[in-house]
């Protein structure tokens, strides 16, 4: 059956913004950023070389109509923003997009790319995934689940990590017992940087070619380094048919930074 | 032996359109939807960046050569339409032929692409494939063979999700009876989701560098992520050589719909 | 040694063509297409976005370039062509060749790739091949081979269907006995679509990436699906290193045909 | 948390440059090559072609606009430069930095990209690493590790390669007893080698799709081949998922004799 | 250390080209194309659709600057040129280049793609290697070293193919003597071609993501096809990783005739 009113998401205009509407948004965003059933999409986009040839009074411009696209979405959907350049050939940032439905992911970028920037936007990739309830953690013995609860350090993470993963036929068809066996074993792998290396999980299995986006914060990118090859060392590892490909290393900036680098 | 005739079908000129052709088309179409030994074709595109550079009254004039198209061949031609745009890099809409000879499609298709849209999309995928006869449902026991009857729950499904899959030879070695124990595996693990996700299934062989086009519409895209998972824990599964790449995850849109984004 | 001949070969002119000729040149097509020793060329292409902005009238100039550069070469070349347009994402057209020597081949698309035309397509597959005496059909039991003889039922072919091939180690070190009982296998899986399925093999070891050219002509794709999961279920099938990719699905068109599409 | 001063130490202006700055630069720049913990960043282009179609003098302009970058990073990133153009299909030139903070090899990038020339640069490939002390060398026997203390010999090393590596799960489920083993047959294969071939090792593990980059300067290209398939011939080879793709064979440069290259 | 001395063999003058210089050029070519210890380096290119834009005179002036390089850097570099346009999709001519250092290949490349042709070049590919004594022949038995001095028959090689081969782990983890068992079986396949199968072997472990580059002349491609199905048949084909892909398959031309072709 075919779904007309779609559109009608789409199309609907811009909301007028109020401060109510803020603390709103605020408490919407840590919901979705905490609660399973969340549709997270990770938009990567490369600038086109002909975007540079615009003048900068137009690509000033320019950043304005993409502002005004985030704010459109910002009761229905949390838009974080990365920069990639530099540190990747893949691309030059990323979007993090979560909602309550990824057809909200979507009326968001569909917009987005409708702006005068979207039309010199590249789209390198794009990862799908939910977020839901941990799967093995709870047959994990105690005093993993209560290592596990470790806080982040405060203080900004600058670095961004997102590592796409595939596992192979074998691991699924494990029984859930011995997939729980490696998953505790890779837990232990990650318990000495959870100080550090902040984590988020999306699970994107018939969404995309990925069963796994993995997502991380640090301002320790040798932690990083350690913590991964703490969790290529386990058995698990050997389950894992696509483990980045592309892996996107970049800092984490705000829409109003990124926007100021594409307009000099 | 060349055959010359073919030219005079893709010449047909645009039919006239009467409400008695409409009645004709909807039974056809729901003929098409169902039956044995149809030709499906599923023809993925991207608007190259050039487009979106023609001013807007270009545009609309280009989207209503588009529906021309459609309505020419709308008595020989069943055609879905589908917006990946926003939830996938690969490509931004596609369309899903169905039609009694394959020769049809193409004829769709070169029309198409001759129109001045059709000019600036970029052809990223095309899909070809036969529906035929269950080969492995005939010998399920009884109480699956009624279990997989289950309708859909009816209600509109936003998402669609096509996914090509490649065997590898060892499945197609394995004699019909153990195939069919693995299918019969395969076939339990999807009976859960029957009410919330419509399937449709293609066979590939020698058509394209695919066995078979598996297409799902669903409303719950976590369900059709557990269906997924159900899918990857059967021994059947083994025997994917290619399981999506690409995954084309979008929502169902009228043409109506596609062509006023793209002439926004 | 360094061939400065070569290039005369290349810059003969364009030859008278009189009946005779014609009478010649259809009885060498007869030989090209049946006789061992003959070199095969498949030359695949895509037509270039730009090429659409041509006016009318210079695309219709362009294209009598085209059917003069076959003219010219018609005495040493035969040419065949084909759409793909429409059912293939990879190209819009492919010529295959015959000729007996490589070098004409080479000659001829130098010719093609120099019209106005030709510096609008891209080339995006080129498989070369030799044809050779059967291998190891003189080892079949002799109801096999009587049935190997069975001439395709009379009437158009629409469809063509190029499928490369390459084979992996083991395969080849396999000693000729061995492969013999397999290939034996493989014809036994043919005979049933004999009658609808026409077919011709080349063989490209060190001449490409490529162990065999097989190509295909059928008015019935279900058959030729039927043919192609027979293959895939004999033992052979397991030394497949590569089949298709690309699978080449298109529709037999003359020269005409193709040009009459592509000045539109 | 979102880290707004990043954006300062982007906009950091060009810092005047004095005798004692340099003094300090040379001091810090044999720190950053030879320490652990550093971050370094393998950054390679190719230039665009309508670059060439500048007239000279923009094109030598465009020259000082990217010496005045690496002037403006000079206290805090190393710059050095590498012609590929001729050897290498994939890039034209890399650039390898070093800093304290991966962070402020992005900067520089940035800035890089930013300028006239930069927008003509296509990112084919950055590598991202850190230093860090030697993993199996202190489990070496006494005379392994005097002979790995041989210097180079002195003397203009014309040649660059660079072979980013990537382990197989096997390798990192080895316990460290069994890699160091197999590291010490790899070590003893380098000591021929270490006079005419000069190395440095970079850890990449999560930070990029590799495990390693190895870097390698030598004025012998037959000695750097030999040295290859000594390491090719030892069991850890086994366990090599990558080895190059793309290896990187280019000659040192100065930046100025880069930039000569691309202004002519 | 960097080296500032290498620009300037970069920027070296044409010489001035006396009859003496070129019997010189005779001698060094015949030592070049025989002896250990040269570099090889096999430059592929296609032409840009622009430059078939660019009028007739442009194209001839054009060539006229291509003669002068080659000209230029006769002295440290022999020159060939093949057209692969036509039987190769990937290219459409390449070059090989010999030297007694690889960075005079460097150069004469850096000057070619300088030109105004050049910037119309796409370089595809690009192999390096070196020419080293044989490796397995010396243990080979006397009768097998005989038979493999066999002159190639006089009378001109018309075709060209370069194959560009890498082994697995385990052929170089295999012992010198296991190894030389299989090339002495790979060496007998040989034999009954060497007169109508010209060959040449360059060594890139470490140079090029690749172990060695194998270049042919025939002017019998029936026979070079079943020489590789010979090589196919022996047990050292099992640790062939990459065998071709690319294959180039072309034609021997002069450089004039090459640039007549792309001056029509």
């Amino acid at each position: 059956m075919r779904s007309r009113s779609l559109l009608a998401v789409v199309m609907v205009g811009l909301l007028a913004w109020s401060d109510a509407d803020a603390v709103q948004a605020a408490a919407d965003r840590e919901k979705l950023l905490k609660d399973p059933g969340v549709s997270g999409t990770f938009a990567v986009f490369k600038v086109d070389g002909d975007w540079w040839k615009l003048d900068k009074a137009a690509r000033g411009a320019a950043a304005a109509e993409v502002k005004a696209i985030f704010q459109k979405h910002a009761d229905s959907v949390t838009a974080d923003t990365y920069l990639l350049r530099g540190l990747s050939e893949k691309a030059d940032f990323f979007v993090r997009l979560h909602s309550m439905e990824m057809l909200n992911n979507q009326n968001f970028l569909v917009d987005l790319m409708g702006t005068t920037l979207g039309k010199y936007l590249q789209n390198t990739n794009t990862f799908n995934g939910l977020t839901k309830m941990a799967n093995y953690v709870p047959a994990f013995p105690d005093d993993l689940k209560e290592a596990m609860k470790t806080a982040p350090d405060p203080g900004p993470k600058f670095y961004v990590v997102v590592v796409p993963i595939r596992k192979d036929a074998e691991w699924w068809i494990t029984a859930q017992d011995g997939r729980g066996m490696m998953m505790k074993e890779h837990a232990d792998a990650t318990v000495t940087y959870l100080k550090t290396v902040k984590r988020k999980l999306y699970h994107s299995s018939g969404l995309d070619d990925l069963d796994f986006i993995t997502y991380f914060e640090t301002a320790k990118l040798d932690d990083f380094n350690n913590l991964v090859l703490g969790l290529q060392r386990v058995k698990e590892n050997r389950h894992n048919k696509q483990f980045g490909d592309p892996t996107l290393l970049g800092t984490i900036h705000s829409l109003d930074e990124i926007l100021e680098i594409f307009s000099r």
